[in-house]
């Protein structure tokens, strides 16, 4: 019922976006981005559960929950004003306002998000600088979106988008989205920042709900390091410019802009999984015949979240005991003598396990089968029929060297 | 009202112990103990949570739980005996049973336990040629004791032992143990294996409790990789050959008991934190001050499980975002702003956080105190009167590549 197109925040209908070398933290790159509406957005947000919550994300969700209209967020890489008590939310409004003084809008509906160093404060002054240079920049084009993507990463190596088109009572409509974040991720929520714009009329109930259950199955089913950020945001913006009939949490049109969003946060997921610090393979985890929806969730969270498992699938090990441990520790109880194990990847197929023991399988064909960039791995616990997926990556040499060096 | 004392195994009244090279999976090194008592031991042991429990720790809980006489413990490393099935537990009950022929014991009365690689069968005519091997070399010396700590290592790169004594009614008692463990290390319960003797008569009901206690506070507070392993194992033998007054878990002498234990465990539990697979810096992590004795316990853990925390660790690098971060993520509740943090080292201490938010120190100064092998993180809460210790290590490229390789 959707359309995957090349695209990103810039994709559906009024939404511009700009980028700028504000010199923040980084030298000889771009650090921050803003995306702007040309008319006001409903929004919701989902944000970090981590008790420890940076400014951006305190002042949005005051925005997100409490305000009508949102125009544009303004963000930047390289500092994540995080641990920066009254002064750190007091930069927040400071940014806010310069924009909204800018764009001439009301000060109210600017959100901020920022992501980088915890416990450095932001320097003011080139936050507005910036913010003055990006303001006659904006452009719908796709480039303009895309060099958006590119400003907001830290440790990523490439950006991260996506974008669907689907048709709402004979419209066409739009979901943009773009994320970043590759280490310091297991959010409990999104995971550090993710943007989606849609031009798609909503109800703000009906957008909230959309995004949350869009992020159970993505954003929450994805680990790189165990370490759940600070700053973990995600926001949506639609500005009902497609024109179609409101879309309310009744309507059936409702699944269908609901499917194409849980395509689009899926697809960002998997891309931060991928390119997770230091990664060499996605590792995609389905747990298959759990007892419960949740005890799915968890078994699957537990194996892409493993150290042991993580080392060795960079060291294409079909090293399954590691995998039957991490179920094991879970806190899921099931009968192991139950479980059946596979891997699978563009090189093949092989069962590993049949009923919690080894097969007769080839070594050699299993290493080949790690060998692959991405690679499947099923759990099937013959113990109900609750289903997840959840994405990792390995735990390589560079992981370490990123993290060993990362403020200095 | 205890001495620590050079010893292990053997320091206790009463037992022996010896080793082999047995050539189960490596070869030119010694892969097998036993520890032996001359009478008829109590016993208590803790064993994994790990919903997936390998055949020894089956075998040995039923045996703990319902055997009064404990005679024995047989050990091999390299195959863990875990994901084996009923062959699995049929070997336990082989190799039980050629012990028990040799030392003319009770069949009942033999304990086993293994560690090493899961998913493989155990050998069985060598490991009953090693028990053949080592029935002639028992013996009570202080070198057999040290020899079999080191048998049972797998990635361990030094043996663990620890030896105390205190008088009871008079007569002198001791305790002496033995553990290994550096990867797979997150207990819950004790890690890996442990084993620990002792001369002084106690009730078993005492001993449990004993052990339980001390292992709440050792081996439940460290953290190599976060991974719970499926053949965590501490057992306890009491042979009461120091012939004092039984203790029971009423009487005074027990809290004397008890402290001499608790000592014991922490220190196995520091030796296998700081010996961590690819471990270069032992982490220690205070937090003073929580709202309980739980809190206090989660708080300490969620830092030393941080692999951000860890890599920042192994790279000298005052990175106290990412241990506030974790504090955050813990699931506990508290106020941030309240914080304070401290780091220490035989190289001083810095308070580095004040209410949360950094202080004016010195960053050469904290990458100093950082470059000791032991280092000390405290963690004011402000938050009620309860405090707890845990140890972790940090994260390094010798974890990776040792767990890239382990299995070939």
């Amino acid at each position: 019922m959707f359309q995957v197109i090349d695209g990103g925040v810039t994709s559906a209908k009024g939404f511009k976006a700009a980028n700028t070398a504000a010199g923040i933290k980084y030298t000889g790159r771009d650090d921050m981005a803003m995306i702007v509406s040309d008319s006001p957005c409903r929004s919701a947000g989902t944000y970090t559960k981590n008790v420890v919550k940076a400014a951006p994300v305190q002042f949005d969700r005051m925005r997100t929950d409490n305000t009508a209209d949102i125009h544009a967020i303004v963000v930047n890489a390289g500092i994540a004003n995080a641990c920066t008590g009254m002064e750190g939310l007091k930069c927040c409004r400071l940014t806010a306002d310069k924009a909204a003084e800018l764009l001439d809008v009301r000060t109210d509906s600017i959100l901020v998000a920022s992501t980088g160093v915890i416990g450095m404060q932001l320097p003011m002054e080139k936050l507005e600088a910036g913010i003055d240079a990006m303001v006659p920049k904006l452009s719908s084009d796709r480039e303009a979106g895309h060099a958006a993507a590119k400003a907001i990463m830290t440790t990523d190596t490439r950006p991260k988008e996506c974008a669907v088109t689907f048709e709402i009572d004979g419209k066409t409509c739009t979901i943009g989205g773009m994320t970043k974040g590759a280490g310091m991720i297991h959010p409990n929520m999104g995971t550090m920042l993710c943007f989606i714009t849609t031009d798609c009329e909503i109800e703000k109930w009906a957008l909230l709900e959309a995004l949350k259950t869009s992020v159970k199955d993505s954003f929450n089913m994805i680990s790189v390091d165990g370490d759940t950020s600070t700053n973990d945001t995600c926001i949506i913006l639609s500005n009902g410019q497609a024109k179609n009939k409101i879309v309310t949490k009744d309507s059936e049109e409702y699944g269908i802009f609901l499917e194409a969003l849980q395509y689009l946060t899926k697809s960002l997921a998997r891309q931060m999984a991928a390119d997770g610090e230091g990664a060499s393979h996605l590792l995609e985890v389905h747990v298959k015949n759990a007892s419960s929806d949740e005890n799915a969730r968890i078994l699957a969270k537990s194996v892409i979240t493993s150290n042991l498992t993580k080392a060795a699938i960079y060291g294409r090990d079909a090293n399954w005991g590691r995998i039957l441990c991490a179920l094991g520790y879970s806190g899921v109880n099931f009968d192991p003598e139950r479980v059946d194990l596979y891997f699978e990847s563009v090189n093949g197929k092989l069962k590993i396990i049949e009923n919690g023991v080894a097969t007769d399988y080839s070594e050699e064909k299993a290493t080949q089968i790690l060998s692959a960039e991405e690679v499947i791995c099923t759990c099937d616990m013959k113990d109900g029929s609750a289903d997840a997926t959840a994405w990792g990556c390995d735990l390589t040499y560079d992981y370490v060297k990123i993290n060993a060096d990362y403020r200095s």
